[in-house]
This record gives C-alpha cells, structure tokens and sequence, in this order.
C-alpha cells in the first residue's frame, strides 16, 4: 500500500515511470506536465516494460503548479538543465510536512533544493534504471529499476537511515520496485557517477551505445579509468568506492541490453546535455578539496564544445 | 642551386610539395609513387599555393625501388602507417655517403630508420607546413612552409650542427624554403608534438576544423592543457618547452587560415590514422622516464575506438 501523497515534477523517462508504478501500486500521484500535459490529461500514460506493459487512462495531470494540491513528497524528476525553474515550482508544492525527493543525476543538487525548501525537507535518489521516453506520455523501459535513497544534510554529513526513508522505500517497494538505503547521500552520488561520467559522456563524444564502447579494449580500459578517477573524485571527501564497485559497474554494463544512454539522446535529439550537474559540479567539489581529475575534465571541456555546437 | 639529389618516398602532400619545390629550383628528383604512378609519369606535378601556383610537366616517377639510381637524400614522406615498408623500400635507395631524411610526424621513427640504414644516415625533419594532396599529382599548399632539420643519434644524444645539415638547408632554401638548423632532434620532434597531439587528435573526436576549435573558450583552454602536458612528456626527457613557444603555437593557429588537419583528412576518407608515431610512441617514451600524461593517453584511446569503427 502506499502511504505517502506524490507530486512528480517532470514526467518523462524516469519520474513518468516511477510515478505510474506508484499510482498503479494505488498511490495518490499528481503530474505536472509541460510538453505532453494535452496528451497526458486526455490520454493518461502509457508504460511498456519487460516487467509488463500497463496503461493508466487517467492521470491527474497538470499544467500549472499552482492547481496542484500540496503532497507529502515531491519528486523532482527534471532534467537539470531545467532546475532554473525549481525556485518558482517547489515553494507552492509543499506543506509543513512535504519533503522533497531529488531524483536526478549528477551532484550538488541537493544543496541548491535546501537553499528553495530548507535542508531539513531533502532526500536524494539514485535511480539505477534503463528508461527512455519514448513519445509524449510514452515510456519505455528497459532494464533494472533500483532505487537508492539517502537524507540530505548541509556540507554532506552523513545523517542514518530515518523514518521517512523506511516510509518511502515501503511505498516504492509496494510500487514493485526494489530500494537501498544509504547512510550517506555523498558517497551514493559518488557512486552513481562512476557509471554516469564515463557511460554519458563517451557516448556523446564518440557517437557510441554502451555496447561498441564496452565491445573496444582501449576504450574499456579508458572507461576504468575514468571510473577510477570519480572514485578519487569521491576519495577527497573521504569517501571509498573500492575496486570491486567499479568491476561490479563494468560486468553490470557488459550484460546490460545496449543501451543509448540519456546524454547520448539529449544530444541526439538536439536539447541541453546536463553537464553542470554530471560534469561541472564534480569537478568543483573535488577541486574544493584540492583535488585534480584531469580525465574528466577533459571530457567536461569536449562535452561543453558539442553541447555549443549542437544546440 | 640545389646541389644534393633526392629521392621522395611517398609523393603525397608534404613530399610531393616539397620535392616539386625542389625540382623547380633545378634539383635531381627521384619520385617513389604507388597509387598516383601512372597519372603523374604521365601529367607530372600540379602545385597550387599563395607564394604562386606551378606545374612540372615531367618529372621522375618511379613505381619500383629497383629502378631509381641511389640518391644523396632520400625523403621519407609516407604516411607512418606505411612504415612496415620501410625495410624494403629503403636499402636499394641508398649509396655510401647517402642520408635519410625522416620528413614524417610523431616521434620514434627515426630509431626505427635507423635499424635499417644505420644511425649516421639518419637525420629528421619537422614541417611546420599546411598542404593537402587534393588528387593524383595535384597538391594544394595552404599557409607556412617552414622545415626543421636534426641529426638523429641514439638515446636522442645531441649533435649539434653539421656540414651536411647546412648543405641540406642551402638545396631547400635554394628552393624558396625557410630551414631551421636544430641541435636537438628530440625538443624539436617534442615542439612539433605540441601542435599534433592537440589538434590532430581533437579535430578527429570532435569533428572539427581548427577554426571551430580555437573559437571556443572551453576548448581553447583543454588545447593549451594538453599541449602543457607535451610539455611534460618532453621534460621527462629534460627537454624544455617554454610557456612562450606554447603560446606562440596558439596565436599561430588561431591566425591559421581554417585548416581540415591531416588526421582529420585520413579519417574522413577512412583511412587508417597516424595515431602510433603521433600518441602512442611520445607515451611510451614519457612512460619510460616515469611520466603518466593522463590527456594524451586519453585521446590516444579516443582515436583508437574511432579508427577501428572507421577503418
């Protein structure tokens, strides 16, 4: 049973399908939709998974948020390239109670949502899940589904596992989808980045799925290198992404189906690639602590230069 | 007056540029061609460029080793993925007092050469030249021209200035050709590095001409890393490449007429890529002395995934 109220803001690849499973798994769930809100409201939406296929007829779909009666979480399932619009949408979304749940890539998002909402009312979440939109209100997914959640504390101090975290993860997993908590929110985005940076980035800059770039020794080896550099990255802080984390990423990888990662249809498609959040805010955190990534720097820089040319 | 006689291995862009110059100006010049043979014993050589186009109506082509009575200078000026010829190309070429000049990019070659004519013959050029082969017998020379000679000894021991070296200087000058006389293969072939490693390898992953490079902030910046980073692999060595000739490379560049860079050309055209003399051997000369160069070996591994999709 779910138990929370859910607003999602940003239905598409990732917050369309965990949103579905909820309201599927009978939660309360509300949508606010830009693009597809005419589709969406007259249509509902559509889930095509290897966990089986489903439709929800009708959604509680909105345009603006002001019509959006506040929730208990709300999941904030937005490219970054739009969390400019996050100071205007979260303060009419909440109450006393809500909190906000940050379901996106990348790092330092958390800190930007506590400076709108307040610290105390941020959680992060890892999604580790193959999902492309793939038509308005048209998902499809393809691989995995866990979700990784962690509190959110200034500077990244780590905080436990509260209450509210059993809650959620109680809700998602009535939803049919599988949670892990985390002590620490850093070193969980840490983590997803091993896979993020290398996968994301290398797709886009040689025009590639994760299957030729895993099916190429040089470019495997690169690939694990790279991944260790983030662990380095995650090393300034005092965090320990130890090797096997990084053999478990590459095997994951290898039997994953091939896969154009979400940069790689950004790019394809012609939108803003989310290098701040993926690329950018890394780079300045471990630079904080005095450390140097030239690899993924480098990457930054190639990104930043196709990102100008394409858009 | 061009005093010594030559024989040019690869009659492509550099070597058909600079042997045509030096036919013009009255020199014996012997062609090695393979593909263009027929079209050029036939049509000779057509040479456009900005210091006054020409054409040779007859020149001296050769389609066999065999045939070519030994020279004073041979021109190594093939691709250096056509290196594995060398061994047979090479030892019918030559007679006593003959020297071999390595008019190729990258570093290492000349070791190689040497193994087969022996050390002494041995000396390296470095063309500081944009020029294109735009087809058979036909080249169009865009900007520069420079050449930098150096003897070559083993372990990259330093020279200084020869007899033949200045002899050499006088036949190209005599030809309309800057020559600078240098002491030290090994800066000069590592100064060389400085402008291919950077603009080779990222015109490639980037697909793009070195205008649309140097106009980008970010990518002016990752250019200027890299080419610190030869810096260092040069230094490795004890060679030093100042801060100033790193500089005087950018404002070179970015004065550059907009130039397809020759990796750039080999790749469109789907031919194999000069990527062991130009990345891979200043690697694993750096590594010998220790030196990591993490952005090098980067776009080494960048251009080896794309040159095996293309090839």
């Amino acid at each position: 049973m779910v138990n929370f109220s859910y607003t999602i803001v940003g239905a598409g690849a990732i917050g369309g399908f965990y949103g579905s499973r909820l309201q599927r798994a009978g939660g309360k769930v509300h949508f606010l939709l830009h693009s597809d809100y005419q589709h969406v409201s007259q249509n509902g939406l559509l889930i095509e998974s290897p966990e089986g296929n489903f439709t929800l007829p009708e959604v509680n779909a909105y345009r603006n948020v002001g019509d959006i009666p506040p929730s208990d979480v709300v999941v904030v399932a937005l490219k970054t390239t739009n969390n400019h619009l996050l100071p205007k949408l979260l303060p009419p979304l909440i109450k006393d109670t809500s909190f906000v749940l940050v379901m996106q890539n990348g790092l330092g998002i958390e800190e930007e949502v506590a400076k709108i909402v307040g610290a105390q009312r941020v959680m992060g979440a890892m999604c580790f899940v193959c999902s492309n939109k793939i038509g308005p209100g048209h998902i499809r997914h393809l691989d995995y589904g866990t979700i990784t959640i962690a509190e959110y504390l200034p500077n990244y101090q780590s905080v436990g596992i509260t209450q509210r975290m059993r809650q959620l993860a109680a809700d998602f997993e009535s939803a049919g989808i599988e949670v892990l908590l985390s002590e620490d929110l850093l070193i969980s985005r840490w983590q997803k980045l091993v896979w993020n940076i290398p996968y994301n980035g290398l797709s886009v800059v040689l025009d590639a799925t994760t299957e030729q770039l895993m099916a190429d020794r040089e470019m495997r080896s690169l690939i694990e290198q790279i991944m260790q550099e983030v662990a380095l990255g995650a090393q300034s802080w005092n965090r320990l992404i130890p090797e096997s984390f990084i053999e478990k990423m590459l095997v994951y990888t290898t039997k994953m189906k091939p896969y154009r990662t979400s940069m790689k249809i950004d790019y394809d498609l012609g939108r803003p690639l989310e290098i701040e959040a993926i690329f950018s805010n890394p780079l300045k955190i471990a630079a904080k602590a005095g450390v140097n990534l030239p690899q993924i720097r480098m990457l930054y820089q190639q990104l930043k230069f196709l990102d100008a040319q394409n858009c």
